[in-house]
């Protein structure tokens, strides 16, 4: 095998989920098939590590100083919502009628991995508290324990600064059946049953 | 979703079986932990695109005029073995101690896919046996219904070449249970059973 080709292979391995063997696949179907891909996929990745940056307000990725969401004039600015990551982002954009703002930690507090309100920019968001005229703070972190903590801090920081918080409602997921649900799942989804 | 991200995401569906989840999973991590490594993806990826051509001889992939295998004086030049891919070269030379040449024809004859002879460079290989000293051209097809027909084409143009063929044994793989076996290849192997 050329020494090209080989550090194609293993170059490839950068990405996640990619062994050896898929690595050998895909550049072998790029030669043999699509260089033409290959190559638009290489000027794009070169433009895409170096102009994608962070959206100055809510942190989320894009190539412009402030992204589409944050300068959307139409979206309710008194909504914040506050998300681990980029793809909780596009989730609850796909899934959901949200219409308000955004921002994004890129993480969890973690004294583990050394994140703390810094790292996740969390004096950026309490300066946004403090200064914009936001009247609900959506906390949508994960449903794991670092989630849970961190959703703690952030409703202390809502507190702090006198905005109403909230967070996504935890149960029995639609579809799910009882017999299959998790224990502390079906246990909380009890305790916090709704009145009909 | 940026309009970068969005065409990054989009480009990397180009990688086979990359779907549009996988390839959002890739995106992120890439500008979340690993933009060196990206950058790094994007000029090796331009670089063998353009680069990366056929070896003059074996017609192997290689970014050189001739590659690195018909260059090495040390193999065995009276050993030919001819394969469908570069993939199969590769196999060929991690598992068994060959030291011959090889010829890649990039595929099989095919008359749905209009594969003939002469887009699997089958004219090169006649030259190649007419004029050089081969002694033995060892065909490693797959043991395909394509590949079974490709075999018998290649056996004619080394007889024609008055060049000695022969092809790999076909059989129980090692480690096979008969029980597993299927069908066919047991009835060829209990066949073409050999004495002790």
């Amino acid at each position: 095998m050329s020494a090209l080709l080989r550090r194609l292979i293993e170059d490839l391995r950068c990405l996640p989920g990619v062994g050896p063997k898929s690595a050998q696949r895909m550049a072998y179907q790029l030669l043999e098939r699509d260089r033409e891909g290959g190559r638009r996929l290489a000027a794009t990745l070169a433009e895409a590590m170096d102009g994608i940056g962070h959206c100055r307000r809510c942190r989320d990725y894009c190539e412009t100083d402030v992204c589409a969401i944050c300068q959307d004039g139409n979206r309710d600015r008194h909504l914040l919502c506050v998300v681990e990551g980029p793809i909780d982002l596009a989730a609850i954009e796909q899934a959901t009628g949200y219409r308000g703002n955004y921002f994004v930690m890129h993480g969890r507090l973690s004294a583990i991995d050394g994140r703390g309100p810094r790292e996740l920019g969390l004096d950026l968001l309490a300066e946004r508290l403090r200064e914009e005229d936001v009247q609900e703070l959506i906390i949508a972190t994960n449903a794991t324990v670092e989630g849970e903590a961190t959703a703690h801090y952030l409703a202390e920081l809502a507190r702090a600064a006198g905005v109403r918080a909230s967070r996504l409602a935890h149960g029995v997921p639609l579809g799910g059946e009882l017999e299959f649900v998790d224990r502390g799942t079906l246990a909380l989804a009890f305790g916090s049953r709704q009145a009909l």
